[in-house]
């Protein structure tokens, strides 16, 4: 066996590691517990995995320089998915000391290290009979223009805290406002965190407030999951059941502060110490995690309470931070356009670029921006849940044993997650087998599945084969299975396939009247990003073939991760951004597709499959 | 038994009563209950029983010419204890309909009546396809530069209360802001409290914010007492003990609360219709209030942790109006010089005077102002408990049946409070006995009270008899025990002599010093205010006789009643008095007497007698 040498350079360190030849140097840091980004889970679209190395024998393949953009190859980045350890080489960890990294762009950008909240640490005078000066404005005289301090916390603290170290004293600050107060040098330890609630999944990321740089990342399921997968039939609880809202508000901030106590045990930090959570989310998760009803969301005309920015006491929300910490929501745009998709228009940074940007965020929603640094269009359409799999025969989520690929040439075949027994088919899968379905002329432009007996002349013997008839319908085999049960076949039925048209229909007219809105043509576009889980698996090219994405934007398609994510997190490092939210909120003009005829008669013609 | 009518003009109205001749104007308010203020008991020396009558035969006296002054005199305000009904009168009740009236200073004088919270309703868009801004937004348009809606409160209830009646709502704005929100028009129901927490006593004064008028007046006793009667005893058990702090807030709390349940039930109004609560008291007490540690105000240099302005939620501190209500925490000058003097100043108006003025309110401590419009000293004097009865063998507060006033001439005699047998004396009455002694020759200008046998010369028989021995000690019966009892006698001992010396010393000395601070002469000095209740009662000839005021003053004294009280009103009714408040706080220099040398030395020499 032979085996190479990883020197890994961090913070001024450098650890040798052996490790075997043939090594890919994705699975290295993972073995390793290197914390390093990769969205896709590996697969090489996400472009994500970016590391600076040093000895890497093989030169980086087109695919990987279209990635990686030439400013990050000139200075030395490649991809780790794309790479194996056929040599000794040097990888670097280190970031500038000064300036957060988000890797949420094709070409990596740096944030002000500038955050809402900030500790300082002062030493004051001492009181005495010519300075009998209260406490507050002992403190007072520290700012030109002295705010009040209005924080009961903070006044009954006050007293206590300034004489255990003689005057010495830590002040956390915020908007030039003291927010709090601690004996002696705290300066060290202060944390943030960044949280984008979806409806499905709470993601949650540790910053270190001192440095500016990322400690840890979680994610749990949505506690309220139980109360209904979309955000109408929560809604509809919180409306038929007394307490109703109360018990969603309860799961949301139970949820997150069990993420917290995560975050404590895992790095060994107090939860005393994090002074500020960012929220993103969907309008509906906004309002649960307020406790504010969200009824008239639910129904027309869809009018949110609030779509502002919101800061509040994070006590005051019930969230286990410090006593002095706040919970900031950044705004959203409408009912169905949340603040995740604000932050992931920030993150993208397509509101700065005077190049048109198409952003587009699928879910059981999907919330598309189209735009520049001069306008914004925003729709959210129904897509429904097929592309999480749901609704969808053997439809399954993203997990352990899900078809996530499926190939039609050289040979049929497909991969599941995790390389396991296939267990069902996720959305990026079900992508995959209707555009090689429709490749292979199994499914016509109407999205009929052909009979077996109609194909003979054009389908060679193994497609035949895999046409079946499932409960008297045209469908499309996968995967036998095991147990030569039809019941446990994995097939791609035709309802599923009008499932299917349904969710790209809605996207691809969702694009179509934006476009039509801005009017603009389609080839004015230059950038289209795919943010969320499901645009980081999906296949291009198979988004495109069943035309969730119109064929004229082929070649300016990428996938920019959680940039929802990223949003919070550049609005937790920087005080402007949440200034930037602001004035992106307040840009993006809002288009109601439910009012629109025109959106009717789009969404009929994208039913088709051309 | 001759008859006259007295026709009562208010609000538009007559009301025609009988009254038997002779009657005294006050008394028949009284019996009538017609609300005129009496703060001195009808005594005569307050001057606040100011009302406009028509057809008195008597002119005025040149004492009542000079507590009215010459405005009021030509406008046909007389004051009601100091004249009896012998013809046919017309009284006029009427106030103006959009200013309130405060009787602290000597001339009435208007407040704009500009509350910083009040009501509005509006009439809003109904939302529509056409129309889906949100709830917050659409509440925003009413504003030109709208402040975010971040009280959770609002948002929690603005959907239900903008649809209960088709988007007419009220609105509850504290500057500019949202505060508050109810379905349907409201404002005609807005109340508002104006609270004065004194060591031993809370006032509280029920205004309506509709009309700016006063509604109810209710005072208990601080409930705090039994944890001692000072400051200083109270400081020292929240330092003593666990949860001492707690407890004495909770004490405070529930005082006041158990005041807004009394204005609920006595007035036929709901708590959720007072919206803000203004607060005015010492250093301590509002220290107490706000649960905020006030060790460091027992100790030198005598740090309070603020002094400042405070604007908290009502719900934050635990006090029971509406759950979108306020508590507003008027700024105090220094440990010693609370809010209560800031809003003494405020309301005799010596601040914006051009004529010097000296304000003194004596209670356990005496606070002493000097100063006029351009400048303004303060100093706060631990004249003891002696003016309040305390520490004195026969003394009691100002109780039924206390001893009020003592005259030596044409013959000895008392009164008592409510005519009641005499069950001992209280401030006042201390004050008139010891300055009778003075007079009569009893106490020297060291201040012993002479033995029976030296005083054969020149005593007359009467008063040789009420010299006795007490326990050893020369002392002066006042009134003799109905048991013939020694113990049971009303009497003044010599250690009574003294604790009133220390008492007038201390107030005296600290007159003097500010005199000396400002660089002025006493006979700069034109005007002089005493506050408090004290302040009303005392007899001013008997104050100048034993040197508590200086005699270079005569003439010029005048009781302003509960200043402190009328200036919490005035910052209730005017939101520019709460910026006014701050601006007086700011403007008042504060003198540590405990620093000064020169304090000892004139405390020294005020003890005397001359």
């Amino acid at each position: 066996m032979v085996e190479y040498t990883v020197r890994v350079h961090k913070k001024g360190k450098v650890t040798e590691k052996k490790v075997e030849s043939g090594t890919n140097l994705l699975s290295f840091f993972r073995k390793n517990s290197i914390d390093v980004s990769a969205p896709c889970g590996g697969r090489g679209t996400c472009g994500k995995c970016k590391v600076r190395v040093n000895g890497l024998v093989k030169e980086p393949s087109n695919k990987e320089k279209s990635l990686l953009g030439n400013k990050s190859l000139d200075k030395g980045y490649r991809l780790a998915c794309y790479n194996k350890i056929a040599s000794d080489i040097d990888v670097y960890l280190d970031k500038s000391e000064d300036k957060a990294n988000i890797l949420t762009e094709v070409s990596e950008r740096e944030i002000q290290f500038e955050p809402l909240i900030a500790k300082r640490f002062e030493s004051l005078d001492v009181p005495g009979a010519e300075d009998q000066r209260s406490d507050v404005e002992r403190l007072a005289q520290l700012f030109k223009k002295p705010k009040a301090i209005n924080s009961l916390n903070v006044l009954r603290a006050l007293p206590e805290n300034l004489r255990e170290d003689n005057f010495k004293v830590t002040l956390v600050c915020m908007e030039k406002k003291v927010i709090g107060i601690e004996a002696g040098d705290t300066t060290g330890s202060i944390y943030g965190i960044a949280i984008d609630i979806g409806t499905t999944t709470i993601a949650a990321y540790l910053y270190d407030m001192v440095t500016g740089k990322k400690v840890d990342v979680y994610s749990v399921l949505n506690p309220q999951k139980k109360y209904g997968a979309d955000v109408i039939s929560r809604i509809a609880y919180t409306s038929d059941n007394q307490g109703g809202l109360d018990e969603m508000n309860n799961e949301i901030i139970q949820g997150i502060n069990d993420i917290i106590k995560h975050f404590e045990t895992n790095n060994g930090i107090s939860k005393g110490s994090i002074y500020s959570v960012v929220f993103v989310g969907n309008t509906t998760m906004l309002h649960f995690l307020m406790k504010v009803p969200a009824q008239n969301i639910a129904v027309s005309p869809f009018i949110p309470v609030t779509t502002s920015l919101h800061k509040f006491k994070a006590d005051e929300l019930g969230i286990e931070i410090s006593p002095y910490g706040y919970a900031l929501i950044l705004p959203s745009v409408s009912a169905y356009v949340g603040a995740d998709t604000v932050a992931a228009v920030m993150s993208c940074g397509m509101y700065r670029d005077d190049r048109i940007t198409l952003l587009i965020d699928i879910g059981t929603n999907g919330e598309i921006v189209l735009g520049n640094s001069k306008w914004m269009y925003a729709c959210s359409t129904a897509a429904g849940p097929a592309f999480e799999g749901a609704n969808i025969r053997n439809g399954v989520g993203g997990v352990i044993g899900a078809i996530d690929s499926v190939r039609f040439s050289p040979d049929f075949g497909y991969s599941t997650i995790g390389k396991e027994n296939a267990i069902g088919i996720c959305g990026s899968g079900i992508v995959d087998a209707i555009a090689g379905m429709i490749s292979e002329g199994i499914i016509d432009e109407t999205g009929r599945i052909a009979g077996r007996e109609e194909s003979e002349v054009y389908r060679s013997e193994e497609m035949r084969n895999r046409l079946i008839d499932l409960d008297g319908k045209n469908s499309f085999l996968i995967e036998k299975s095991e147990q030569c049960n039809a019941d446990t076949d994995i097939a791609i039925t035709q309802k599923d396939v009008r499932e299917l048209q349904n969710a790209k229909a809605a996207i691809a007219a969702g694009i179509a009247v934006l476009i039509k809105q801005a009017g603009i043509d389609i080839e004015d576009i230059e950038n289209v990003y795919l943010a969320g889980g499901f645009g980081s698996y999906i296949n291009i090219e198979s988004a495109l073939k069943i035309g969730l994405i119109p064929d004229g934007l082929r070649g300016k398609i990428k996938s920019v991760g959680n940039a929802a994510g990223a949003g919070a997190i550049e609005a937790l490092l920087s005080s402007k951004a949440l200034e930037k939210a602001e004035e992106i909120r307040n840009s993006i003009k809002y288009i109601e597709l439910s009012a629109l005829d025109e959106f009717n008669e789009l969404y009929i013609e994208c039913m088709q499959f051309d």
